[in-house]
């Protein structure tokens, strides 16, 4: 694929969890380092199942809008409900939600970064909210040139406006904006609204039993294997 | 006045025009370029003073929201029809108008922040519009951690909303905030709603004839007379 296809792609705008940051190793982290007796690898598979169904209580107008923090939190104490867990303090339970500030990138992503920001804006498009992100960002050195997505936007990703604001605000048509993820999904909804797309694969996100996710669903613009393998197909050097 | 005073604070939010950038030396420079026989700094005053003008009008609910970007072309088009000046293309007045996103920082300003973010988090607080201040940092090097403002929040300072949402956004409590600006004005409604503050004092935003926000006007947390000298007071070495 030339990079020359894409000259009018300004912006990358960046799904972050899974795509950026590993959170299941983030998670199996901390929650050992709280001398917690659990299966860490399960809980953390748990606790991000229940991240789908609390977002789209919003989206269903269920429920008021609330930041992700908050989904985290209410997700939390429903698993830690769930599993009997209890003793736990309320400083416990504020360490162990915060953990999504503290996700480390995966290896390419920092070396992939520094060379696609010579050549693009590079902007979150996530479900995170704005504290979130940029504590992410500035404890892992994520070199972001605007922190955007559902918060900003009022509305979680996959609906419209979480990427239509997101271009908007940026000052951008949705075709010189390219949605990088590692999600089929969230390519697909951001393709339909003129976004061009690449799809980087992160085939241990969910661990070694991943099954979704593996390949490309459709014809995305660019797929890659690394950062360092979309900054080369984007001819940044 | 020493740093412990203020270990609650943990973010340094800014604004930008006069406080980060000369816009008065932005606009003579590339109007200068454009070969139009003109006295730029008068006619970069004169563009200045609608500025507040024009967002009270949106403040007071006159017109709906506009984002500065449009304000700013509003003004430009009744300033040339005012002085009589014809004959520019389109593609002429947008590009005088994107002026604001090529502004260049004060001498302090890139080493005053490479020091300050080390300890703080970096957010713009600003009337400018999303997209205006990240191409601006993007060219000029502006290391945010956060671009931030009236934008997201849908409201220009002073009113409230602009400073408390920014701070909402961060995940923080007004008073966890610095506001960092060259303007009494911006500081007193910060301070009002539990922001500390620093007054950045810039003699020259305005030339020669600067006759306003020439000395502290209240009993700011930090009076510097640059970026250095706060990054020196704040204890970042």
């Amino acid at each position: 694929m030339s990079a020359s296809t894409f000259e009018d792609v300004t912006s990358l705008t960046f799904d972050v969890f899974g795509t950026v940051v590993d959170w299941r190793a983030g998670i199996i982290r901390d929650g050992e380092g709280m001398g917690l007796d659990l299966d860490w690898h399960a809980f953390a598979l748990e606790w991000r199942a229940l991240y789908q169904p609390a977002m789209e209580r919003v989206r269903s107008g269920e429920i008021g809008w609330r930041k992700l923090d908050d989904l985290h939190q209410m997700n939390l104490e429903e698993l830690l409900a769930r599993r009997g867990i209890t003793g736990l303090s309320e400083d416990d339970i504020n360490y162990l939600n915060s953990v999504w500030h503290r996700l480390d990138p995966w290896p390419d992503v920092l070396a992939g970064l520094a060379r696609l920001k010579q050549k693009y804006v590079l902007a979150t498009l996530s479900n995170g909210n704005t504290g979130l992100l940029v504590n992410m960002a500035k404890r892992a050195g994520l070199p972001w040139d605007a922190v955007l997505g559902a918060e900003t936007a009022g509305a979680y990703k996959p609906q419209p406006q979480a990427y239509l604001r997101t271009a908007e605000m940026l000052g951008l048509a949705p075709e010189s904006c390219m949605m990088v993820a590692a999600h089929n999904g969230d390519l697909a909804a951001a393709a339909a609204l003129g976004f061009k797309t690449a799809l980087v694969l992160r085939p241990g996100e969910y661990g070694p039993g991943q099954t979704t996710d593996l390949k490309p669903e459709a014809e995305w613009d660019v797929v890659a294997e690394s950062f360092l393998d979309l900054a080369e197909q984007l001819g940044c050097p």
